[in-house]
């Protein structure tokens, strides 16, 4: 294992802590646990408090994404596995001002289960909280770690819709129907080159040959659905786009926003190459691309590949809300 | 080699085209060129126009850093190899706006000459050129590519410094008095953990063993000056701030700004922990850290490592700069 850390054990709380150190304009640690909150106070005032987190090593997900507009704060459990619910409900407790806190929890089994019982702890000191399921992975059905579909890369427009919602005065009740509406219009699927290493493990948790990829793979290593050899980036385009128009019927004149995510160790090179990949294949389908992004926002340590995720805009509200200024480190 | 490309040949073309068509907000192609010019034509009236460039592969640098604040263009040369006169002058005379144009240049002699070349073709068209060579890297007094030391991470704080003043209505002349005093107090030093893969070479720069890492490796996979077992972060820390403690001849009550550059493909949870062990040593020197900023900045494709620059800030006024509001993709 070649990796830039010192004890495997110390390493969720030396990252939070360079985190913090690094951006005290963003992040405050709350005492005694790896969750952070918005620095920026005033701005989170008579709103409803917006709270994500998930397994370390998904950086910048979530902490990148406190700020003005986007999270009320963020919780790192330790690498691949959920935060404690002790833990999600000093966030939650941190993230209310009196009108309810909104959580968008990725669907793995152990998150979920500790975001309901951080929920229910809350709600014992009287504050609201609802939830989004995202599972916006269409690679298999179910999968290691949770019934369902995974929830990856497509979080970080969930974090983005419901951020803007909260900043612009919506009400708790709103923003749920609102999430509840998005989440089947995000979906994700993405391609592996190479395996991630947990610290405390100490080898990849799976392992591709020099010319082989796989489609499908899940961001912490969960198996995907074919390997083969190495296609040009055309052609994984094409591979990953069948999937995912299948899974939408997409349709001319159809608007999608489109995220093109590296894993970790892909170079931004080849993540843009990517995009003019999928941009010239959209073309050809015939469907407005009307908002876009690429680079690392969802990763898995030190994976190599690529997710791509397509937002079906069905609202122009969404768009205006993909669209809204806000304040992070990472967005 | 195992990268998500079509052509190698067409490597750089595509990333331009993937590029400008994912931030459109942010970058116009000029056309028949790899280079860019800032979008927002609004924002540049009036002002001295910075531009910079250098080869492609070190991805957000330079075109991540186009935006008002800071560059009003870039100039991306192929994988590696510096951009051709003709198309650093079609980007000088883009960014023109009368007040004359501020080039940014990493200390390569390719790069050098062909700016040179670029500004003396501006000024027959009566176009005032001014420029800085940037030299951060301590780690080698002279290299491959370059007489003198390298340019390499601390650039973006160039930009970012010359950026604001522009933006903020300064003449050339004194962006480039401002630019002369700023360069010596940055400096740079890296580690790296693996190579890196040009695609039209397909094979790495150089290798090292499993448990091996080199200090003071360039950003093109230039030698550094010693390869030994890898160390835990505090430790890398230890050795790189060692190297800068005695270029700048630190002080307790310096002040510095601090960047911690990913190099590629290192997590961003590595870099986090890497930020917190260099803070943690600064504050043992009694120095102040009025500046952090955690990421990949300047990149060498899918190389392994971290390089970290010291910025020691002489001036507030710098500081302001540090701190003024930019738009850009990557800042």
């Amino acid at each position: 294992m070649k990796k830039i850390i010192n004890d495997p054990k110390n390493v969720v709380s030396e990252m939070v802590s360079g985190l913090v150190r690094a951006y005290p304009q963003y992040l405050q640690k709350i005492e005694g646990t790896e969750a952070m909150i918005r620095s920026n106070e005033a701005s989170m005032i008579d709103k409803v408090g917006i709270i994500s987190g998930g397994g370390s090593g998904h950086e910048p997900a979530h902490a990148g994404f406190v700020g003005p507009g986007m999270l009320s704060g963020a919780v790192a459990g330790q690498v691949f596995t959920s935060p404690t619910p002790d833990q999600i409900y000093e966030a939650i407790k941190a993230a209310n001002h009196g009108k309810g806190v909104f959580c968008v929890v990725k669907n793995y089994s152990g998150d979920i289960m500790n975001f309901d019982m951080a929920k229910e702890l809350a709600e014992i000191d009287d504050i609201e909280v609802k939830m989004v399921v995202v599972d916006d992975d269409i690679a298999v059905e179910d999968s290691l770690y949770t019934q369902g579909k995974r929830g990856v890369a497509g979080t970080i427009f969930m974090h983005k819709i419901v951020g803007a919602a909260a900043d612009k005065g919506a009400t708790l009740a709103e923003i749920d129907v609102l999430a509840q509406k998005v989440m089947p219009n995000i979906k994700t699927i993405a391609v592996a080159l190479s395996g991630a290493t947990v610290p405390e493990v100490g080898k990849p948790g799976f392992e591709l040959a020099d010319d082989e990829i796989e489609y499908g793979v899940g961001i912490h290593g969960e198996p995907g659905y074919r390997r083969e050899k190495l296609k040009p980036s055309k052609e994984l385009v094409q591979e990953l786009l069948s999937k995912l128009k299948d899974a939408f019927d997409m349709k001319p004149n159809d608007k999608y926003a489109v995220l093109v995510n590296g894993m970790g160790a892909t170079p931004l090179m080849e993540q843009y190459v990517f995009m003019n990949d999928t941009l010239d294949q959209l073309a050809d389908e015939n469907v407005e691309v009307a908002f876009t992004k690429v680079g690392n926002y969802m990763t898995s340590l030190e994976m190599a590949g690529i997710s791509l995720t397509l937002f079906k805009i069905e609202d122009d509200e969404w768009l205006s809300y993909l669209n809204y200024a806000v304040d992070t480190i990472a967005w």
